[in-house]
């Protein structure tokens, strides 16, 4: 006990400089907690001239962060660039072979190398920890390996970004477009102000939802093609028709086990108002399991900012300073398998579906003559007409059907010139 | 690695028994996790000849638990006897005496003896573990201890007992009393069919809430006094009148900081129907917790149950075999202080008062002449008369005001002839 930690930060944007003043307040805190002791040698950025909303010590900085190894011993390393590959995967290879243990919020890195980085952190018998890459600071890694360890998961889903459910809480209350919230956002600092893509069209969260899948059915991370849609498309018009129907859209990840096979997603989904997943608003974040023996389990939290992802960091680095050695998916690299996949088309949903149309005798039955011939079985019709322009809305809730049946049926409509424009659809939540 | 660990188990009840049934079904998995091998070699329970929901072996049962000891190395023993004395604290004692890792979901043990044991397990380096002891198969010890532990916390409270919750929300459901809801409890198994006591007058809530006072505030486990009610006297009537405000009752155990001191009650408590609280119902449980810099965060499962339980007691058995060592409470008992207490008389709260009163004049005008002496003031009145029998049910809502206050206040009706009860008197949950 009372041994020194030396810890190196990589990456000082906003994750990185709220660490770094955090270890200093936290220290003492950190070290009874643990019975060891921790400093700071070395961190790096691309700029020590950036400004930042705290001071950092020049003395130990580096614009290069490899040379952070050379020149320290470093025992844990903080990755908080960001990126999936380039200097990311980089620094944490070069740490991990270097018996230095590396802890990351980075998503994307994880999800892309994961399986790769694991091994090498278990031959060098040093910890890979990430607990703040998924649900900012609600421990869900840690909850998946440890507290629920003996369970068999059969699904993993919940809201895991927060800035498209903030933007989805906030068209719902304002009435407001996607675009405008969007901006409103981004200056709230709850979207990137330079490119909030990856938040939007679902691959921050579908990242997650591999490493989820992972560490709840112990599979090496799937690599597969997926449905992946975001909310870019999400007219402010369907969640005031979803209003209606006591329903709000929420964008969900999902991953579950079917007849033994993997299905992961990432798609807008329409819930109950009155369901827990409905009542999840602004940038909380929630993950639900469902396991036997334990039942349903939630965890809800602060999904996003350097708070909760702070809050995470440290806990990976409290396991470390108490000397807990782990793997980083929590059971050993070659006892997790190759999982098959279920078939996107086999994926099952009730749709909703809204249909822009011309107000003209026959279009109705041409759409629900459309669905009968698939087979698809109408629960709820709701036509609207506008008569000022001769327009209609018409909406249509369905019965379970598959994708393969959704897509076939549906594609012809954009050539009907009746139908004015390609027909919205957003799945409910089963 | 590869280590075989022995365990015991001494109790098989339902618990115990469930958990012995899950360690053969999940020993090739638990070994696969962890890379170390058990067997259970010794068993303990008053009666072998009990009726089991499983096979026991009897070649290792001992009706004597501390002969287990005697005859084996044990590494790793279970208490599921549950006493909060007497021979649970006798074994688990020994245990740690003998440096023989404990793992318990025994919360009163903990509550009353947990800073006694836990220097035991220190001073041996051995654990003692007692996930199980709150909030069934939610790992919220882990949380609390790992997860979040580099949080400054200031308040920890929720719904921590699965029969109370589940007899509140049957009662609203069928508006039957609460007898007999009790009786239903009883036998669908949610409620001890003999002394169902612990649970409804609120002391397995308020255990449970030491043990997170302690692991939230890194505090010695307290001792004093504090108002803990239960459900025995909640009325149908009152379940009525709360729906009709838009409220729900429910069994809150609080803990939290106010003005560096501690506060610990449980109490029933009115809640909104739309707070996420409000919509914890039937047997789940559920744990919030506010802290710096995290937030908010909610943990729910179900609160109750062999399963759940199990579920717990594993991940415990799974965190000793990865050879984790752990402070029982998270950091050193030495590092652990004593805390000040608020007094109960500080602790504030708007109220829900009901009075059944004869319908005279002047008997309102009493009743808020007496509130505004005590400066409680009225946020809202509803007198619904009973023509019949020449009745009034007054209904009030106060603004907030302290315990000692209401109590002087409310002293005086019981001597009162127009005042046909007791008021009743229901915290409102700020």
């Amino acid at each position: 006990m009372n041994k020194i930690f030396n810890i190196g930060i990589v990456g000082l944007g906003q994750i990185g400089i709220y660490l770094y003043n955090e270890l200093h307040i936290k220290k003492k805190e950190i070290e009874k907690k643990t019975g060891n002791k921790i400093q700071i040698v070395a961190i790096s950025a691309k700029n020590i001239n950036k400004k930042r909303k705290f001071k950092i010590n020049r003395n130990i900085f580096y614009k290069n962060p490899l040379r952070i190894f050379d020149k320290n011993k470093i025992d844990i390393l903080f990755e908080c660039v960001g990126l999936s590959d380039g200097i990311s995967k980089k620094i944490v290879e070069t740490a991990l072979k270097n018996k230095i243990n590396v802890i990351t919020p980075n998503k994307t890195l994880i999800a892309k190398h994961g399986d790769y980085l694991a091994r090498i952190a278990e031959n060098n018998n040093v910890n890979l920890e990430f607990e703040a890459a998924v649900a900012g600071g609600i421990p869900v890694i840690r909850t998946l390996k440890d507290g629920l360890s003996t369970n068999k998961i059969n699904k993993v889903y919940g809201i895991l970004n927060g800035t498209t459910n903030y933007i989805l809480t906030e068209m719902e209350k304002t009435g407001e477009t996607f675009h405008k919230v969007l901006k409103k956002a981004q200056q709230l600092g709850y979207a990137e102000p330079g490119n909030p893509k990856l938040d939007l069209n679902g691959f921050d969260a579908f990242a997650k939802v591999r490493i989820l899948s992972a560490l709840s059915f112990n599979n090496l991370i799937s690599k597969n093609d997926c449905i992946m849609e975001g909310i870019e498309n999400i007219d402010i018009k369907d969640i005031k028709i979803a209003n209606q129907l006591n329903m709000r859209i929420k964008l969900l990840g999902i991953s579950k086990i079917v007849n033994g096979k993997l299905f992961e997603t990432v798609h807008p989904c329409l819930v109950g108002k009155n369901t827990y997943i409905g009542n999840v608003n602004g940038v909380m974040n929630a993950v639900i399991t469902q396991g036997y023996p334990v039942g349903e389990s939630i965890l809800q939290g602060e999904g996003a900012g350097p708070g909760p992802t702070s809050s995470s960091l440290l806990s990976d680095l409290v396991s470390i300073l108490r000397g807990n050695i782990k793997k980083p998916f929590g059971l050993p690299s070659n006892k997790r398998k190759k999982i098959n996949v279920l078939s996107n088309n086999e994926y099952t949903n009730s749709l909703y579906l809204r249909f822009e149309v011309k107000d003209r005798p026959g279009v109705l039955s041409k759409i629900t003559n459309r669905l009968a011939k698939f087979k698809i079985s109408v629960k709820r019709i709701i036509q609207t007409p506008n008569k000022r322009n001769n327009k209609a809305t018409i909406v249509i809730i369905t019965h379970k059907t598959t994708e393969s049946n959704s897509s076939k049926c549906l594609s012809i409509f954009k050539n009907d010139k009746n139908i004015l424009q390609k027909p919205i659809l957003i799945r409910l939540y089963n």
